[in-house]
């Protein structure tokens, strides 16, 4: 448990009339518990007060673990029998009614909060994420170090991507040389890698068994996670006979992240940072083929504010820790992403990631050599 | 897009008066249109009218893998910038309100219950997960056949965790080697796999690197996926000098396994078959120590649709296909469980797992030899 960080959601909650936050398993209940669980058909769902309090409804057979992983010790319980209803009207009969009630939308079930709001009579319900995310965004000391040593190691498996490049060895043999390398460190990927060779004109491309073919453009986007903490990285390699066009959007995209990360600083809104990089892409006549966001937080979750999107008026704090993630997709042709993860100091970015950004021609080898 | 499922649900939908069933990324997408995604910041729901048709509102850069993967070309997309609830509108303005809707409460997220009630006015939410698990639960041949070969791979992946089994080998280190097996025949394990000594009397008990010792009662509980479709076995070994205790609950356990897989057949209700367990392992006096449901439902999830458990007036059919598994958790002792995969037919029940279910005393080994 958390104490500080629920105190702070605690006095978050009274400054917005908020009775108290409904939290299911989710990456904001392990800031706030340190409890690590998954939602299952069983309801398992924590309510942080307004006074500082903190109760859960979970199933019977489960108290012992959400005990000992949560610290939490005032627990409702109900058994397979009686279903989960049972341990919400418990709940109920001990904090009565809750008026305002904050939710994550993103991260709540429709399923529990109906059950809330037969058993405690919701009246209103609020958005939980952006005033959790006023905490979670700006990263502690410690977090922002596991996050370190979490770009660190997808940087080491970047270097494993490139070193199994070659002509005929399939995205997937790629992509599971990264993940032993990482597994035998004692880590584990944050998220299925990508690495995607034919079709990379689209962003999120999944890893195939094709193999690799000269004049490819592969596009290598990995995470790696320590301690719940996650890193994401993207490089880009063309193999063989790189195309004149492959290698002119090479040099775009490797300029517009080159900008935007040095256009990271302090107070500065986060859609800044998205216009450098898209202004650079545009200038260059590829507006239209840069089809997202320049990027997005990143933390307990690969994807979490802030978001660096287009007209966000977010500004940019020491500890915000984000993606910058320019890429330029040509159908038919191929695509081309460079992504870092930095963390905004008080002096400008620090990029975790460090691996060498520049788009590389790759000799061919066959993958027998 | 699999027409005949999507045209059952959209008569079911009529029948109860509803406007239309908006589904997320989920196991019930899967079953409806095949697509296989996950859920992610940025909404993605499709939408199932009672007239038959299906749109859905996308990010903008993800249409052309929503088209491909779903075959649903109506859609109403987002971009970056404009944020979901553009796409949802545009919706609206092609569908009109929706007065009654159905989302799967256990699936669907506050997130797009509100972009909908926003956009579209509905006046009603209702729990599509009763009505759409009446179509799941009673498996295709096709299904089954997927069924069976995810139970023969689990059965496989047992047999590699028993020949692992030696003194001073940690758990984490044995859910590898059943995980590589898997891997290296195209498979992949559909859970994290349980192995564990020591804490056995925690039903839910996760792997950890604790080397096993003698005495240990070793409960190995894990599952594989074939194209979407899982596993679920658990078996249990006694390390050497196995305490008559233990021995005693696994003869229990085996003959409640064996007398509620007997109990099995059409127009039983799922209640009697938690019953037959739980009766024979009361009557044994370990009741109290039978702490969760005898079994669950199983198919594109782990835990679905019918549920094994006490009061269940549902009617097994032909081709539902559920876990048995009564266990007895000793706390401070050990716990035992044995878990098999079992489809409905004309006829009783066919364990799709058939690696032997006898609790088995393993002679100790050191792990170098």
């Amino acid at each position: 448990m958390h104490t500080n960080r629920i105190e702070t959601l605690a006095a978050n909650l009274r400054g917005r009339n908020i009775c108290a936050a409904a939290v299911l398993p989710s990456a904001g209940l392990f800031y706030l518990t340190g409890m690590a669980t998954y939602l299952s058909e069983r309801p398992l769902l924590f309510v942080f007060t307004a006074a500082g309090g903190v109760l859960a409804v979970c199933p019977a057979f489960e108290a012992e673990r959400v005990r000992r992983d949560s610290g939490v010790h005032n627990l409702f319980t109900y058994t397979d029998e009686e279903s989960a209803g049972a341990g919400f009207e418990r709940l109920a009969r001990h904090i009565g009614e809750i008026n305002l009630l904050a939710m994550e939308f993103q991260a709540a079930r429709v399923l529990e909060y109906k059950l809330l709001e037969n058993s405690c009579g919701v009246k209103q319900l609020t958005d939980l994420r952006p005033i959790l995310s006023l905490q979670r965004m700006r990263k502690e000391p410690a977090e922002i170090n596991k996050l370190q040593q979490a770009a660190q190691m997808a940087d080491a498996a970047m270097a494993v991507v490139e070193q199994n490049l070659a002509l005929g060895i399939t995205e997937v043999q790629i992509a599971e040389a990264a993940e032993n390398f990482v597994k035998a460190r004692g880590g584990r990927m944050s998220f299925v890698s990508i690495i995607a060779g034919e079709r990379t004109a689209l962003p999120h491309a999944s890893t195939s068994t094709r193999p690799l073919r000269a004049g490819d453009a592969v596009v290598a986007d990995l995470g790696c996670l320590v301690d719940g903490y996650t890193s994401d990285i993207t490089r880009t390699f063309l193999l063989g006979d790189a195309s004149a066009e492959l290698l002119q959007i090479g040099a775009v995209v490797f300029e517009a992240n080159r900008l935007a990360r040095e256009a990271v600083g302090v107070d500065v809104e986060a859609g800044h940072i998205d216009a450098v990089a898209r202004s650079c892409i545009s200038l260059a006549g590829y507006g239209e083929f840069f089809t997202h966001r320049t990027g997005h937080g990143l933390g307990l979750e690969v994807h979490e504010e802030p978001y660096i999107v287009g007209g966000s008026l977010e500004k940019l704090q020491v500890g915000h820790t984000f993606t910058i993630e320019p890429g330029i997709y040509l159908p038919g042709i191929g695509g081309v992403r460079i992504e870092d993860d930095v963390c905004v100091t008080a002096t400008g970015a620090l990029s975790l990631t460090t691996y060498p950004r520049a788009v590389k021609v790759v000799k061919l080898l066959c993958s027998t050599d």
